[in-house]
């Protein structure tokens, strides 16, 4: 193991041409990114077997980052679906995309998606692992063995994959916790579901957790990011916070300095189903447990009962969070709790996300978003429409919406014509004029 | 003037039916109301002479109600598209409409609306003088009289009207503070460029200011709420939370204590353009200078840059001012800076702030709506899809998206099929039987 790694080298003092690519994108200087890697608060996911991927940064002082899920299931699994998939994420705008795939030739549908891919991949390699369980012709997934999980992660390393998410923290003694206070939706965590069922059936510790050293050798060779996985995040808002939750998350604090001290990157990830009221304490939490180590959240979403609406609700919920320190989100798109997504959640659940991530980037101050919406403010004044047009965040569904319905005097829209507040002032209440 | 305003009424311990009706509708007894509307912190908006419309309660522990602008404006002035508003606004779910028509026959409109609404008709009555002043041939809304303004507001009165938006805070000196400060997009409010407009065109004090006494007394006849509007409201990020904002806000504030003395009783409305780390401290501010009146929110929107998705920016600062207080949210749709909203725009603003108000109402402690969370958690551990779709905040979207996409087990939806997390943790991993 000769390889030294991003932390490593962060650690050193040596700036990689990674992290002056980062310090570029984001306007930073090479030094302060350098420095806060070194910290572990922040990551740059790039495998380093991949090359043709921009590496993106994560965490403290940069951006807020937008994931986007794509991936088959047993129900759709069609790899043009999924590659289109990919592609209308990154012209939306994702940062990152995620191959979850559980169904049709997900190895095949991965490799394609990391060769196509110009944004960082992440995996949870567990499905493949649970699927290739089930291949085998065994009759459940609490058949696979230890090896079995860390073969996996180690083909996926040697494949390309940027990050991984792996739900280490779900330990007999969280689990423990949870069933003690009891909760209303259980595990609701794909991948956690598949380990604490395994833990359950075959007695055992989480092999993620008890042979976590392993894990940390395959992110060293392969400059895997590490994704702590919350697989006991809260499935509904009346589960949120609870003890379970929060052990998870303990445990995951020691894991991330286990892994920083080893050289290795690493990301928390978090709820998930979380109220309003919540959602800047279970920030401050994971920035105080995980010693300020990136937050990734899914949503969160801030009430049950939107389904068909479950962008809007995980924007509210991600924008908050952003705003409070939050550093990556997951979008969640309409289709959430209902379908597979299709090619246009995908679309929707990006832009969505990416509002949200903007909203909390101006209270995280970063100065380029920032002047965007000054840019925006000042093109209003001056009744530009191109301008306005063009400084949106979706400038094709803003011109759409806009040249649809025109109006008569050519320079106001058709919600107030010519008594458009603006121009009144400019023209001082003569709007007959 | 013998009649005895739903305020006074109040302050002297009576418990009018409109009150024991908003009780029932809240779940609450109705001597919380009559001490709430006693000390201003509730309002019933029904005017005495209509009859028809359920009385809606908006201000402190009951839910946050939300409320949809309809009207015409001069490219598009269809009677029968806005009355198709109106149905559209309250099947979805909206507490009460305004009718902000600018264009056509807007009287007709505005009667046919008043007509025809179950929930409560709010106006902007500074409207139909603007246009009247226009219409008898003068050149420019600054040659409007005073009186031509009281005019108007006593025949909305009289024609069923239940609110009204008056804004009597933009005051000389809070355009002062305005012109001292400086702002990136000035007034922005089309009421308040009105006003803007005729007091420096006029060289005179705000007439609804300077003769607010007389305002009071046609509010008192018709039983009228005064929606104190924010005619200085910022127009974009940059001048959320300036001193022109503020100064208005401390002259509301003032308004309302003289208003609820006159037995007459007041919301106030509040912005408009406000960054997530604001949005709360604005809410506060409201509390804390206008004796704990109800606040009665645009949005907030909190990014200037998503024209063609300011229903998701509205949702968010609604779902975070509504947690901090907010009672009243007013819907922004996906038109919002770009063009009059369509019928179909206004279903997607209603749903978009219903969810915010509901996230909102979760962290308020709202029993009702965390009850509903928890019904809905609990269709999902039973994998009860019928459960789901009708607990869902829109059926009609929910049924379609999952019926689109049907799952060959015939249980999970199609995200994961056979290795849904919460069928496996129901059967312990065997998710191959």
């Amino acid at each position: 193991m000769s390889y030294l790694t991003t932390l490593k080298r962060a650690q050193a003092g040596e700036i990689t041409p990674e992290m002056k690519q980062v310090a570029e994108n984001e306007g930073i200087s090479s030094e302060i990114i350098c420095r806060e890697i070194a910290a572990g608060r922040i990551v740059i996911c790039k495998n380093r077997h991949r090359h043709h991927c921009n590496p993106a940064g994560i965490g403290k002082y940069l951006k807020t980052k937008v994931n986007a899920n794509i991936g088959t299931s047993g129900d759709h699994a069609d790899i043009k679906v999924e590659l289109e998939k990919l592609k209308v994420a990154v012209e939306a705008g994702a940062d990152a995309v995620m191959d979850l795939s559980i169904g049709g030739p997900i190895k095949e549908i991965r490799q394609a998606i990391l060769k196509e891919s110009s944004v960082p991949v992440g995996t949870v390699p567990i499905y493949q692992t649970a699927i290739d369980t089930i291949q085998k012709g065994k009759k459940s997934i609490v058949e696979m063995s230890a090896d079995d999980i860390f073969t996996t992660i180690q083909e996926q390393g040697e494949e390309g994959v940027d990050f991984v998410t792996v739900h280490c923290g779900i330990t007999r003694q969280a689990m423990a916790r949870i069933n003690n206070q009891g909760r209303l939706l259980d595990v609701v965590s794909r991948g956690g579901s598949f380990l604490a069922t395994w833990m359950a059936y075959n007695n055992k510790e989480n092999p993620l957790y008890e042979y976590f050293d392993r894990l940390l050798e395959i992110a060293v060779e392969h400059e895997l990011v590490l994704s702590l996985g919350d697989g006991l995040r809260p499935g509904c808002i009346a589960d949120a916070t609870d003890r379970g939750q929060i052990q998870e998350l303990i445990m995951l604090g020691e894991l991330t300095q286990r892994a920083n001290d080893f050289g290795v990157q690493v990301m928390i990830e978090g709820p998930g189903h979380i109220p309003i009221h919540q959602v800047k304490e279970n920030v401050l939490l994971e920035k105080s447990l995980c010693n300020g180590a990136p937050f990734y959240v899914l949503g969160p979403v801030v009430t049950d009962i939107a389904p068909g609406y479950d962008h809007i609700t995980s924007a509210i919920g991600g924008a908050l969070a952003a705003s409070v320190g939050v550093d990556f989100l997951c979008y969640v798109t309409p289709s959430e709790h209902l379908r597979l997504p299709t090619v246009e959640d995908v679309r929707t659940g990006v832009i969505a996300t990416r509002i949200a991530a903007h909203a909390g980037d101006i209270s995280k101050g970063v100065v380029s978003a920032i002047d965007q919406d000054n840019r925006m403010a000042q093109f209003r004044k001056d009744l530009d429409w191109e301008g306005q047009i063009n400084t949106a965040i979706d400038p094709d569904t803003a011109r759409r919406l806009y040249e649809s319905s025109t109006s008569r005097n050519g320079t106001t829209c058709t919600m107030c014509g010519d008594y458009c507040a603006i121009k009144l002032i400019k023209t001082q209440g003569k709007n007959t004029k």
